[in-house]
């Protein structure tokens, strides 16, 4: 596929991350305005509250977009889904006979705050990267026994905390929580020591199921793709995680880009899991091309200085696609629900310049990386900003995510000061 | 604190669960009608809509009853939890004068079917009783090393799945899931041969909160109890656990009981937590009697037959106090919700007759357990009744938790089928 052209000049660029090939759904707001579903269209945003309105988009002749999620077009199901995006499509295409009446409700991107896309009903976050899970695996039981017996055969999950997703751009409050030195024999509770970040991207399922399903079917159910940090207090976690997994390690926030891509924008990517160590079983088994070659990467940049890219990866370096994870997470009867939110796990490619986390760019803390300021980090710091990008290259034109940034804040002095 | 003395004569009897000292809040409907907030007393319940809509009650000046939950209620703060509970105490009490008023609203709890009291915000299974603890880890790594090194210091916990809470009387099927027997080199998809209750209480969050929080703010956040069983497969859980904890072993369901007992109903009761083995550290120190004394049992009833108790046991067997386990659930910075439901953990006294889960009851399958019948189980049949029972005994009156029950439904023939 070609990049399709669009009247909304900006759009016609090959490098432009939101072409009419993407049409990434978000909620924003202008100075003053409620939030309210929209499109982005190269660097504008279509206001689709106002275009319903005006009845220039509707869908299922119910009012959808005039509130501040995707949660109630995603409940009408998988036809009004295909149905709105065709409709977007003839409006913002070139020579489309919408043109005038679709002008007035282009809301300028700078001029736009962006927001959570959805509500998110439920998180769980999986460990399904191959060699983010070897790594961390060699680090705490030597590569012999880096996989845990069950890696190969299931995608392995555990639930998060909805409450703590944040979208793009929210501050993140070092946390603090109790953990233990190796050099103490009681632990203490202080502010985090080894803060981190995990390079993810999160899939949001889009329509509920209440008992097991396939893995087509879980595919069918994704509405589409966004960025994810998962913020991780490594400290926190290696005191807690035994043996139940890790709980207030990851519960003090996880970032998304504010773009839910769609599956139809990502169509043309898809590629194959790796080969099989073991045959998956039958629930399990790929009934297709049902990972996505898109570049990733993440930045840091400390305090008011310049940006240094910590990693590039990609996200086909999954061992599990967020179809397999759905259709696990379902095995036990246990119903799924539009908007709950899927985090694939670390994703890191075979080489150190490719690996999503500080713990496995500094091995464990033992081997400070170099930032291209001079300065070093073994994890993160007071006043550094992370920035996860994506974006799938296709036939002279982008799919692009966006950007999925964050800040760390101090910790607070007393954090039962009131 | 005596027998509060009420109009509505069932409730004035000193076994009876639901006296004017109790008002449990639920939700309920009649043939035909909407689910709707009442208040049980005696062997009724007051339609709290319908005097709602009447003028007979009012909170906030704000409707908050004709909803099937309770969460607008909680969502009003603590000072109108004590109005209402006082305005209920006046309507209800002997020699009201609102008794010809509220008679209308009056309706026989035999003709009621209860539903789910909450919307459930998130929920959090915690692992807080330290019999269990100990007995679980006594069978897999010695009664030396029962304890995890973090236990005694913090309570541990994991999330579950809020979409997986049902209320009592909700059929559970026996689920499927991945699972390796010890004499298979791989693992194979499998209903559940394992399947297990766990009796514990649910504590209610009631009030938000956005940051660390003190024990004595947690306990002041809580809005009431309810009885909870755990249903887990524990086969499953064995193949997944390592390292991310359980997942789908605790997904199928979890049953609670439909009548909020809210905390001033427990005051008297309060209780302290054991003798500390390490003290505390100071954020999650007791600041008072934070847990209460509460008769629990769990009886099993095989298919068309009588149920037999498995055990018996009380809720001042936990180490950590729900207050603690939700002081410790925010000190990442974690937000909490209102409606989210906290489960303490499998609650099981020092003896074998006090074992809360089959589990523990049969030592890990080796030691079949007697039913009155003349039947034994290791874990739970196909066709089984479990019955969680809770009650605190005052001077001449009960404060009841009424049942929370399920039934084993056979694993479906093929999950896939469709």
């Amino acid at each position: 596929m070609p990049l399709l052209k669009s009247w909304v000049a900006s759009a016609n660029n090959a490098d432009h991350p939101f072409p009419l090939n993407n049409l990434p759904y978000g909620v924003f707001s202008t100075n003053g305005t409620e939030e309210r579903c929209g499109v982005a269209i190269g660097d504008s945003i279509l206001d689709l509250a106002a275009a319903e309105e005006a009845g220039l988009v509707t869908v299922c002749d119910i009012p959808v977009f005039d509130v501040p999620y995707w949660n109630d077009l995603m409940d009408l199901g998988s036809e009004a889904w295909d149905a709105l995006r065709a409709r977007l499509t003839e409006i913002l295409a070139e020579g489309s006979a919408d043109q005038a009446a679709a002008e007035p409700f282009l809301v300028p991107m700078a001029e736009a705050t962006l927001h959570m896309p959805i509500v998110v009903s439920e998180y769980t976050d999986f460990y399904a990267g191959r060699n983010h899970a070897f790594n961390v695996g060699t680090m705490f039981r030597g590569p012999e026994n880096a996989l845990p017996p069950n890696w190969l055969h299931i995608p392995i999950g555990y639930n998060g905390r909805a409450s703590s997703v944040v979208v793009s751009g929210t501050d993140i409050r070092r946390p603090w929580g109790q953990l233990k030195s190796p050099d103490q024999e009681l632990p203490a509770f202080l502010p985090c020591r080894r803060f981190d970040l995990e390079l993810e991207m999160g899939a949001i399922v889009g329509t509920a199921s209440d008992g097991p399903i396939t893995v087509q079917e879980a595919d069918d159910n994704i509405f589409g793709y966004v960025l994810l940090n998962d913020w991780s207090a490594r400290d926190i976690q290696a005191w807690e995680y035994q043996p139940l997994g890790p709980f207030q390690a990851k519960a003090t926030a996880t970032s998304i880009s504010p773009w839910i891509i769609t599956k139809p924008a990502l169509e043309p990517f898809r590629t194959d899991t790796p080969a099989r160590e073991f045959e998956l079983l039958d629930h399990l088994k790929d009934c297709g091309p049902m990972l996505y070659d898109i570049d990733l990467a993440v930045t840091l940049a400390p305090e008011g200085k310049d940006a240094t890219t910590l990693a590039k990866t990609n996200y086909k370096e999954m061992y599990y696609s967020a179809a397999q994870q759905l259709a696990h997470h379902t095995t036990s009867g246990c119903p799924m629900n539009v908007g709950d939110l899927l985090g694939s796990g670390t994703i890191s490619g075979a080489t150190k310049p490719e690996r999503g986390s500080l713990l496995e760019l500094s091995w464990g803390g033992k081997e400070p990386i170099s930032l291209d300021t001079g300065e070093t980090r073994t994890f993160l710091e007071d006043g550094d900003t992370l920035t996860l990008t994506g974006a799938a290259k296709g036939d002279g034109y982008t799919i692009g995510f966006g950007t999925c940034t964050g800040t760390v804040l101090p910790a607070l002095k007393d954090p039962y000061a009131r």
